[in-house]
């Protein structure tokens, strides 16, 4: 089976987007905020969204389940207060609910939470309870700086975190340390923003010592782990400056990389560098990168493709694809088991 | 030859801390403020920061010729207002300028410019002229984020940056693109605020039409280009989506990555990657990783040994080594070639 821990609902239909402007217009005007009743995707339109789009690909490409989140660049945690985000996540969330009972074999849920900048991340915890005990999530997406570019929340190890951290561990699911779009006109969403996220996130739980509070906590750092795995070197020299046990020790007990870097020379230093129970397959598609690679014929995103020319055994490929997952999920583990897969 | 083109006076005498910090100290009390004349560092104690330090290192390595630049880390353009920044600079300079005369086989200067956040870059002209004109820079570092971590001023394809740009021109130096200390504590300086500030750099590049408007101008981005050369694939893609040109003519007739990786895998990938032409020797020695990888019993930023080992031709090496740093900096290139070198 091959498990892809990373896609997002960036084919929902028009009228998501629609409502969530109103809802945007309403932060200004009260009287236009719309209700979330207001919002009617029916289950026919949700059907092709999928269809059409991820589902295709992924029958073309080979993949068997996605790991399914709402949409992250519209998570836009900076919009809004803690209500307007709360009422946007559960509708995000309930959609990628939907689309997981309608394809079960083919998706799985992964819960966006309503963060807030300055607000208190306890407060996403009724919505991280409802997704995992009412709609299945297997895992959650945490934006470590809901400010959208300005990183004005303390860094992942600060005890402002743990509320999320106390549920996470309770509940056996893994966070995806995932932004969301920038506001930022320094970073571009996809070609910076994420990217640095993903390099900030390693490095701050290189200088702290997180897992000691939390030893079972588990975070899928996306797109490669940003640069890290370029500047393995650089990480590996600056906790020892810093005092810190081995990487293998301090931080790769509880931090694994996506697949989603897209060529082949990117995919061949990850798995070389990165110890394989480390590496999650993902392709993030569809996503940032949607277009054709003219020197291959194929799509950036298609990541399969790079797994399957690297030089790894069967074994080890079989862990990226889905032994690995099976172990950074356990809902996920579980549910399959459940249906003797 | 081997030419580094990334060095900093990480070793000057504690004289220039300790003027630095009666300076900031200055801020806050006006009367506490140090004239410049009051630092006093001898040659001998110049000479002997050098020896013991970069020098005895570029020996026992094997490099050549340091482009040397004031210690990155203490920029902090975020400290104070432009009249601080722009006696501090004065000093820094002054004294890579003297270094450099002090060896003058061993190390040409390179400027670190009096940014101040908010103020306009047209005020750091009189500073790089002086360092061009009269301590023979040639070369400068631009700070594309003087805030120190909160990124605050405009992208660096905006108009605000375009009086150092012309200046550049007319010189004909390039920029290293270099950011300072992080004053956020979500970024750890060396370990992320640098390595994002690369990425974020490149992605800016990407996104704008900078060349167009100044086809000569050249950057080079330092430690190995942060997360671009890894991500080659995503930038590749998004430049398409972006509807650019290709990255070779969109970006590579002017822009340059230095090797500062500090594991071979990493410049296996840089290597492949990134034409040739592009690639620029540099180890950033003494910086911010100082110790020695376990693994090899080598200095991690012993740089020369990962170009040694990678898969290239002696004509290739040339080019990383001394070739490239002539055409990118030909006032250096000029200033050996009337030393007969």
């Amino acid at each position: 089976m091959i498990i892809d821990c990373h896609g997002h609902y960036t084919t929902a239909p028009k009228a998501l987007e629609d409502w969530r402007n109103r809802q945007i217009a309403g932060i200004k005007d009260p009287a236009a905020m719309p209700k979330a009743s207001e919002l009617r995707i029916s289950d026919d339109e949700l059907r092709e969204s999928i269809e059409m789009n991820q589902l295709r690909l992924m029958r073309e490409r080979g993949s068997d389940l996605t790991i399914f989140s709402p949409r992250a660049s519209f998570m836009a945690h900076h919009i809004g207060d803690f209500q307007v985000s709360s009422t946007w996540a559960a509708i995000c969330n309930e959609l990628c609910h939907r689309v997981s009972r309608l394809f079960p074999d083919h998706f799985v849920p992964c819960a966006m939470l309503p963060q807030s900048p300055g607000v208190d991340p306890a407060t996403c915890i009724p919505e991280l309870e409802r997704c995992v005990n009412e709609y299945g999530n297997v895992a959650i997406n945490l934006n470590p700086d809901p400010s959208g570019g300005h990183w004005t929340s303390p860094p992942l190890t600060d005890r402002h975190w743990y509320p999320i951290y106390e549920q996470m561990v309770e509940y056996d699911i893994p966070a995806m340390v995932h932004v969301s779009t920038s506001c930022n006109a320094c970073f571009h969403t996809t070609g910076a923003h994420y990217i640095n996220a993903d390099t900030t996130a390693v490095m701050q739980l290189i200088q702290g010592d997180l897992f000691r509070d939390f030893p079972t906590l588990r975070f899928v750092v996306p797109h490669g782990g940003g640069a890290a795995p370029y500047h393995w070197g650089r990480y590996r020299g600056l906790a020892q400056e810093l005092k810190k046990p081995l990487l293998e020790e301090h931080l790769l007990n509880n931090v694994f990389f996506d697949t989603c870097v897209y060529h082949q020379p990117g995919i061949d230093l990850l798995t070389k560098v990165i110890p394989v129970d480390n590496i999650l397959f993902a392709s993030e598609m569809i996503g940032a990168v949607r277009g054709i690679d003219p020197r291959t014929g194929h799509y950036f995103d298609d990541t399969k493709r790079y797994i399957e020319a690297a030089s790894i055994d069967p074994g080890q490929r079989y862990k990226i694809y889905e032994g690995n997952a099976r172990r950074v999920y356990p809902r996920l583990d579980a549910a399959l088991k459940e249906k003797g897969k």
